[in-house]
């Protein structure tokens, strides 16, 4: 589990170096599919993240600024590194005695919905997975190489 | 381990039945970044899971087609359904004891490279979820809502 998580931190540390050297505009330009435009998708990746693992699984009250309040690439860095700051502690002491764990999600109808921790924490790995690859068709849209995708070879199993 | 599998799995089937409600011609459309075109990128997926699973992890020898041999919706989903049956046996008898295990890659420059099994099998979850976040974009391009990304709430943990 936490081997994914990893994964999907380093990948997302490369695409914020990656939005360096991109404009601005290129990064808030409306695009086709997905959350529309590439900041609103690092947002929505980290705000996604923390409020599942935050919010829902710890039960905290947390507080996610709106997209407008922070649109810029720095504030959405420093958003990031707050979030994993104080999500990072409990994916790292992730154990299998989690993994049916029952929290309770209020659906945007204000239903009841039950899920199992494990599945929770999968689908945020797959939830960012996903997002990213759609910031790769962007970028070759954009003209400029993506950030490699790759989980093999980069280190993660070294140790 | 094995429920993102199941999870691409489903995801993959839901993708096959999406695009039979899409013209052969957008199917094979050249497209900007990844792949470059739909059914091109579900071979390739196929191709990569069969291709580390089968022939890389369990050393089989192994024959993936190349893609112009099998050119068309039916061709891939039945080459998806074959590599399936061999390797889904392997995904289901995953248990911890092999996540350290090492096979052997050779590279397209002849180097061996190592890695351990555990790596590999996160490398192709990541690299079908990333390639399919890839497809949604395309979908929306063609005027289309893609199939759902969502891990959560398809009955993946219900037993």
């Amino acid at each position: 589990m936490l081997k994914l998580f990893e994964y999907n931190w380093q990948v997302r540390r490369d695409w914020f170096d990656w939005c360096e050297t991109v404009s601005e505009e290129e990064l808030l330009k409306q695009r086709t599919g997905g959350m529309g435009s590439i900041l609103p998708t690092l947002y929505h990746v980290v705000a996604v993240e923390y409020g599942w693992i935050c919010g829902g699984i710890q039960e905290k009250a947390i507080n996610i600024p709106q997209f407008k309040e922070v649109a810029s690439l720095q504030k959405i860095k420093d958003l990031s590194d707050r979030c994993h700051e104080e999500l990072a502690p409990f994916v790292y002491d992730w154990n299998d005695s989690l993994e049916d764990r029952i929290m309770i999600d209020i659906t945007d109808e204000g239903e009841r919905e039950p899920h199992k921790f494990g599945e929770v924490m999968r689908h945020v790995i797959a939830h960012e997975i996903h997002h990213i690859g759609q910031l790769s068709i962007w970028s070759r849209e954009i003209g400029k190489k993506p950030v490699t995708a790759n989980l093999i070879g980069r280190g993660l199993f070294d140790n």
